[in-house]
């Protein structure tokens, strides 16, 4: 089947993802004179730095997520269409969905990151990740679960191996992740239950390298160590998940029987990326050159966390403005194109980072000054509502987290479970 | 496995179902000198008059529930845990759940009704109810679905096959269902699709009996049809659903390929209802004693739609205000036991009815008088503003509605998926 839309006589810019990258192209290229198609597998944007928020039941899905026809549709060169690319074909110069596929002049690949185990398939099953919606609902469910099964244990040290919860990887998702949780069980499970108390419950960080945030200045990570400890999280470097089963998990052989396990310890492009024939790094990304094209693609960029883009020998990090500085390149190259004259090179300009550690405290970092602790946390809540992208998201998160720090409540403590049909003789019962 | 908590000198009361039901009678017994176990297979409680507004996108999860640890924490003499009631036995004073069991000395059964497709189980995953929070996201996601699947067809009949939404049944569940949907095509989709037009959208609603909200009087009735048939829904009286598969459906035997079909025509009582040695009616419900007790089961009480109760020849319906008045009567019953005295029979206080058909319609009734229109929307509106639990969600709710009454938007359309565990050799890509 081909697209429900007649030929024309401008390119046709097929972006796929919906992300920070592919938006951004998106709104770069709203007055070049090119077709666009947004292809997303999910009709609606996600804010995924705030993912964690979700998974610790401090937001709803909906706070953090916006449809993608909302976002675009006043763009009046673009069409949105929901589907899922299973394979890039870019001899043909052309997509392959499900049941479709689509040609294109130019091709935006803005895929992103998925889950990766480093060899440990088995393990996603047992310890989600926080990449996806489904995700964070299934890191909620699975840490509310565990205090209502402890509800109803006798055995305290049993209670407390039922209360054991591991994160795994110790970046900025583990370490807000880790953070969020601790403060769930410090300012809601101590007013919810009657036989589990909140000191029975233990979170422990586990991180592969020497410090917390990797990327980080020395200093900068040895503070927010400091902060995450304070919070209740117990941190260990230079270890390793050994083991995980149903049973539960060892870190560097010891055993912690009944815990439940997160991961944030590693993620990968996605699969997309194989189709390229170009240079993948480690991590699954692609290798671009210095206009964020594939090697002998120009028709092919590939931006955001997907593409692997060194400057001065060092690797741009996976973050929002990065996805977006490449996407309006990608843009400018595209109408340099257009008008006939020559492309430029790529030059990501680094507005710095932040790092939240539970209500009140993080870490940030812009260009030279540092940051941590309460004003680095003012830092992080503005930074993320000017970049959350619907208004009505931008309200509700801001009320929602205004009465969580305030009443030190946390709200949408729902365990979602996947949708099974009732039948009279399956159903089950209370 | 025993409940842990040490044998107390003053009654078990043992309530199953955190409804409106469960929760009331929790709270008519806070001053009785009883201890009290609330049980719930969920871990919230669930304003289900609200779940259509969840289907169709106009609120999330979070706006209609509330944590029953919220509810109930400071209610002295009761807690809460959370688990599946798979066996009741009277004869031993017991309820056995998957690993434990609990002994009551009173119980109060609140479990409410599950769908149910009338002889028809294999149509359950193919025409989701409305009865669960999970029920209302798989309803959501089929229509928002069927939108973004139609957008990449170029056939417009195709298109218009597509597009078409069955409801089967008219009680009040089946109009607010329908009315939303209709509503939504009518004030969202419009804006949001380039090939869709909303008119090549199609809502069928699908009634057995001779008129729609068979319960109420027939005038009234046939202003609610009248109002619903303003707002593009096709009524269909005397009509039934005759075939359904993977294709499509049948009405009366004329086919409609590619329908996507939505179930409000039944419910039944829960199973548990079974295990009680009570006669049961044709709806699986437990036909009560004058004071709300099985037959011969002076300590069983069944409380909401789960009770058959007569009174002046007519069956007490199944709504939240009939469930609250029992909760209180059973409450009273056993402060009367405890006090010496002998109960009285239950009495029903009919406080009227209001169903709504879209934004700013509906019809009502308390007592004698009737109203149609906005005024009995605006009795709707206040009416369950009133009922929904907690203070959060009713704001969240209060401002939800507003918005989208005054700007004609709907809010949350994201398709949800089930949580598939990412593999790096498994994951989808885009």
């Amino acid at each position: 089947m081909t697209p429900p839309e007649a030929p024309s006589p401008v390119p046709h810019v097929v972006v796929v993802g919906g992300g920070f990258g592919g938006l951004a192209a998106v709104k770069a290229l709203r007055r070049v004179p090119v077709r666009i198609t947004l292809i997303d597998r999910r009709n609606f944007h996600l804010f995924q730095p705030l993912l964690y928020e979700v998974a610790t039941a401090t937001l709803s899905p909906a706070d953090i997520t916006e449809p993608l026809r909302t976002l675009v549709k006043s763009r009046g060169n673009c069409r949105v269409l929901m589907g899922e690319v299973t394979r890039v074909d870019v001899e043909e110069q052309r997509i392959i969905l499900r049941a479709e596929q689509i040609s294109y002049d130019y091709l935006v690949l803005a895929t992103g990151f998925r889950n990766h185990y480093r060899g440990n398939d088995a393990w996603a099953p047992l310890a989600p990740g926080l990449k996806t919606i489904e995700d964070s609902l299934e890191i909620r469910a699975r840490f509310l679960r565990a205090f209502e099964q402890a509800e109803w244990e006798l055995d305290e040290s049993r209670r407390r191996e039922m209360l054991t919860f591991i994160v795994v990887g110790a970046g900025s998702t583990g370490m807000e992740l880790a953070g969020a949780l601790s403060e769930t069980v410090r300012r809601v499970m101590n007013h919810d239950f009657r036989t589990v108390r909140p000191e029975e419950a233990r979170i422990i960080l586990v991180e592969m390298s020497a410090q917390v945030l990797p990327g980080l200045p020395p200093n900068l990570a040895e503070r927010a160590r400091k902060q995450i400890e304070d919070l209740g999280v117990e941190v260990r470097t230079e270890a390793r998940l050994t083991e995980l089963n149903g049973d539960g998990a060892a870190i560097d052989g010891k055993r912690f029987p009944r815990a439940t396990v997160f991961w944030a310890a590693g993620v990968r492009g996605t699969r997309v990326a194989e189709d390229l024939g170009a240079p993948l790094d480690r991590a699954g990304r692609v290798v671009v050159d210095p206009d964020c094209t594939v090697p002998g693609r120009r028709e092919v960029f590939v931006i955001g966390d997907l593409a692997r883009f060194e400057q001065d020998g060092r690797v741009v990090t996976g973050v929002a403005p990065a996805a977006i500085q490449m996407a309006r390149h990608a843009a400018r190259c595209i109408r340099r194109d257009l008008d006939g004259k020559s492309r430029k090179p790529f030059e990501y300009f680094d507005k710095g980072m932040a790092a939240t550690i539970g209500r009140s405290a993080a870490v940030a970092r812009a260009g030279r000054v540092q940051v941590s602790g309460f004003p680095a946390w003012v830092v992080w809540v503005v930074l993320h509502l000017i970049y959350l992208v619907g208004f009505r998201n931008r309200v509700s998160v801001a009320v929602q987290w205004f009465t969580a720090w305030v009443l030190g409540k946390k709200g949408v403590r729902l365990i979602g479970e996947p949708w099974v049909p009732a039948t009279d003789g399956s159903e089950e019962i209370t």
